[in-house]
């Protein structure tokens, strides 16, 4: 009979028998007559006993040229250990090498300089930590998927190559055959706009960019955000649904990652209280309470990270800050029929100081006012026909929002800087591995 | 008491009492006594009945002001009707006016030529027919995400901003800060690889690139990929993974779409019989089968659309071609032991001439042969270092395969080009909308 291979997780349903194992060494210890050899798979760790007397002289002999990452084939019983990581101990009967590893391997048991690692992170993301918060980033996406799935909203994957373009500084181009020059998309929502207008309710969710000389431990040169947009939602309908989202997204990594947050040693308990409503604060308010604490921000200023890790201070869950000044935000957003000063829009700002993690606004849909504001910011308004078109024929109040996912990974895995929340971060001095 | 707003597609759990439906108009009809509103919102279509005797004159007058794609409220009796599209009509009482619609706008009830409506995507996505490609899309899309989360594959979203590259030719670049130049990746396998290695299985899926000049039905610049990776699987063991996923997402949308499989008049007798296991014909066979079909295919080619058709004819699935020559396949594939002048690979072709949805690869595990492909490619070595990493500490058996999304939707839902499979196709000649 051929002996199964298991994946180490899987141990449980092999319970009593023999079994293959196969994956790489990540610890060595022997006694001289007992050696033990910590295995990865992928999918957890695993205690390998080989005892000199029990097993060939060869396997044995074979032992001895382990060496970190080796990659090898596991053949013993699959012994219940409650002391055991996953709760299996594995008594060797053979020991095959598959693929030796040189002594020089890169990352040894000791502190790596960051620099040194992200230089390494084929070699890093090998490491617990990175795993644990691999999973929970999966766990998110999955989460997100799956939010609006049963929400009967409709996928739109919105293009990268566009002509059209939402913000308008820090972008990435390409020649594109005869058509000129192609941006890489900042954002999917104007054509969010556009899917809205056909399916009611849509997202998209990928990867955007912003080519920013910024250097910051909230700045990737290429991160994925998630857009819904939907039909007929007001300002306060998009926060409700933002607040309903979020509070899905962790309620859901805490119910299925908990040995993911233990291996990042998270505290939990700040992320059980994640849950609907979350205070709003009115930006007006907000430049009140942070001249109060001794901020120099005048009413007119976006908020930088200062000031909103300020402001959520004392709080036990995200908060809405809402309907900021026109001039600092963006073109699309709608006026404020009680105050033309500021828009209808919202910024939701994690606890514990993680700051913005969303960006939403109700969308101007009155063909006049968003043409003059395209005049406004000197966009390119041949490039804007088919927005305003949107305008044009049958105009609806809509919004949306834009949650930025390695920010928000980041703040459930309590991880201060977002380098380590995709598995080949990209900044501005940061093209490889 | 307030009245409450209804999507169209939840019109059941309102049966007998007053909602409130927002939509837009697509058409409308009238004998002067009474007339009907076709509305549309995304979730569905509704039919509105205005009896003159039964409204204000006011509300009776507004509905001549009524144009296509006006947006619109209406408030009426969701009345059980066995003979409307969701089953419903409404007893219009009220009607509001969001945003009227000139009757300039550009798709009107005939035909028009696909460039046209690419250059109005914004507003073709509004049809039928394009909501149900959408829908389909979307579907096969939470399947792919399903079928990999429920078998504990790690996702990993590999970057588009890249140095290193798989693939050789048709490359989008872009200055990278002084990282000198940046390459829009055209897979993320490379990354998936190092993936594996850490976390045992994982895929990535999201957009590629291809900057060819392709004017094919089955081409775009820039389409969706999914990449599964899977240490220790070999080149049989990433068939059968192929043929129980490509079955799953056939099976999902079936089971799931199949309104919008007879809006678009699918023969879904034809998806019925996708089930493992897929026929298997091996490349030298395929060359001789093709020759006996009067193809001028010669042992070294790589197999062209022409012959992909010929060779699945009689198939009532999708079949594989394994081991192609070295010649015709990606550097990174392993060399066939068996025969050294082929390599483990698949292609995965669908039935009824859809052709190739899947290529798949064992990888090259070998250190040493891998450098030498990679010279003999004359492919920059210094940008696989690595990549070569892989292979050299702790190197393993492992293979993995992409599937073209859009292919894989345009065969499943019957389209013979994929331009409509995708929101926002993008082609050489088309950046826009």
């Amino acid at each position: 009979m051929t002996i199964p291979h298991s994946r180490i997780a899987e141990l449980p349903a092999h319970a009593g028998t023999t079994v293959r194992v196969r994956g790489w060494v990540t610890h060595l210890r022997s006694s001289g007559k007992v050696a033990f050899i910590v295995l990865r798979d992928g999918s957890g760790l695993l205690q390998a006993v080989l005892v000199k007397n029990a097993v060939a002289p060869e396997t044995w002999e074979r032992f001895s040229q382990l060496t970190q990452e080796t990659s090898v084939e596991i053949t013993g019983e699959a012994r219940p250990d409650a002391r055991a990581p996953g709760g299996f101990e594995l008594g060797v009967s053979e020991l095959t090498i598959y693929g030796p590893s040189p002594l020089d391997y890169p990352i040894q048991p000791k502190e790596h300089g960051v620099d040194f690692l992200l230089d390494n992170r084929h070699f890093w993301l090998r490491s617990p930590r990175q795993r644990a918060i691999a999973r929970i980033r999966h766990e998110a996406e999955q989460a997100i998927r799956d939010f609006f799935y049963e929400r009967d909203f409709t996928l739109v994957d919105t293009p990268i190559l566009t002509a059209a373009i939402g913000e308008r500084s820090g972008l990435f181009s390409t020649e594109y055959f005869d058509e000129g020059t192609a941006y890489l998309a900042q954002t999917g929502q104007l054509y969010g706009e556009a899917a809205a207008a056909a399916f009611g309710k849509i997202y998209c969710f990928g990867p955007t960019f912003r080519a920013e000389k910024s250097k910051t431990r909230r700045h990737l040169t290429e991160f994925w955000m998630v857009e819904p947009e939907v039909a007929f939602n007001d300002s306060d309908a998009n926060m409700r649904l933002q607040e309903e989202f979020v509070s899905y997204i962790v309620a859901r990594c805490l119910e299925r990652r908990r040995p993911e947050l233990a291996e990042l040693e998270r505290d939990v308990s700040k992320l059980e209280s994640v849950k609907p409503p979350f205070p709003r604060v009115d930006y007006t308010d907000a430049v009140k309470i942070l001249q109060g604490k001794g901020s120099t921000v005048q009413w007119g200023d976006d908020l930088g990270a200062e000031d909103e890790a300020l402001l959520v201070e004392g709080y036990d869950r995200p908060i809405f800050v809402f309907n900021y000044p026109k001039e600092a935000k963006a073109f699309y957003m709608k006026e404020n029929p009680a105050d033309p000063r500021t828009v209808l829009c919202d910024d939701c700002l994690a606890p514990e100081g993680y700051g913005e993690i969303i960006g939403g606004s109700q969308r101007e849909d009155d063909h006049d006012k968003l043409l003059q504001r395209i005049h406004e910011e000197k966009l390119p308004v041949d490039a804007y026909g088919w927005y305003l078109d949107l305008r044009k024929y049958g105009t609806f109040v809509h919004a949306g929002f834009g949650l930025g996912l390695e920010r928000t990974v980041g703040w459930i895995c309590g991880t201060p800087h977002i380098r380590e929340t995709i598995a080949f971060p990209r900044m501005m001095n940061r093209l490889r591995p």
